[in-house]
């Protein structure tokens, strides 16, 4: 299999970096460069439609895209440790960390970026205002993770699981773009400083 | 168990609805009624903080939010028929095609919804221009599965899915708000055909 992967700050192919390190999963890579646009490139947009990394080819030449769908997969092939639960409701609180963390932290993210950061001025359609109304509901949204984490040592519960490292990922691309992020949120913060400590974080 | 479950044409509890019926699995159910905002009520917020339905309650109180993460405690209660996907490609393709709707469809058609129609002009913050400059993005992301489904019976391939069902409610969504949905797209409405035929849909 091959990874087609994007470096830092590209959130999502650092999850699934994250993901394969800490099952101590050694993934054959290929750069694809975002600023270089080389996503959207023919021959890349030939095995992912989406124009986005990453994507995971099989030697079949299947290909996976969507970064937690490669993150299912590799949980399928290589169970141990466990990272998106083992028991029915451990299988179900890790999904809904993973989709809140997708539903209520990243679109805010992702609109201030998009509509509002210097990098992505060129973009077409651009609405600065729609970008700009979006900087509170990223705080909103860090708060309701701050108050969550005050409960529980991780994301999801008492275990470190892929919610964690979606949770990771997006607070530090949320720094990248100059959001405020755990300033003020002790729980966040104490979490943030946890799951960074770890060696899979430097992936 | 107890299923906190709103009526048509809210789409994320049909999903549910429409999983548990594949599934033959009768979930105890109380409605919350989203005209009436009964999930933005105080003993409902103590259950789901963010103010959405469905949830599922569990007999000792355990609440799972989050549709696609009560379908996955369904699923890992009541295995068959897999719905989730078997094998490590299918249940990559699975999670990659519901992400997709997710990512792709559901995203533009909640931004029509809550910034230009008439049923949620009262809600704060609407912004009718970036409401209005996400139609052609509906449009993109159907034909996008359009072309998609030319090539498969289902949506993550020849067997009904989850993502099957996501994509339904979604479109079934779409053209409750006024979009056009499978006007002059045959491989989105041949599916759509197949799929709203099955008795689950129904649910």
């Amino acid at each position: 299999m091959l990874f087609y992967d994007s470096p830092n700050p590209a959130p999502n192919p650092r999850r699934v970096r994250i993901f394969a390190a800490e099952k101590g999963i050694d993934l054959p890579r290929r750069e694809v460069s975002i600023p270089q646009r080389e996503q959207k490139a023919p021959d890349y947009l030939e095995k992912n439609p989406r124009g986005q990394t990453p994507i995971l080819e099989l030697d079949d030449g299947t290909v996976i895209a969507e970064s937690v769908a490669i993150m299912r997969y590799l949980e399928a092939l290589h169970p141990e440790p466990p990272l998106f639960g083992t028991t029915p409701l451990e299988i179900a609180q890790v999904e809904m960390w993973c989709r809140r963390v997708e539903m209520i932290l990243m679109p805010p993210v992702a609109q201030v970026w998009v509509h509002t950061h210097p990098f992505t001025a060129a973009l077409p359609g651009r609405n600065s205002e729609w970008g700009e109304a979006n900087r509170p509901r990223v705080a909103e949204a860090l708060r309701f993770f701050d108050r969550s984490l005050a409960e529980r040592e991780y994301t999801a519960g008492d275990r470190f699981t892929a919610a964690d490292i979606l949770l990771l990922t997006a607070v530090d691309f949320a720094r990248f773009i100059g959001l405020e992020t755990v300033d003020g949120l002790d729980a966040l913060g104490g979490w943030h400083g946890r799951v960074s400590a770890r060696e899979s974080a430097a992936a």
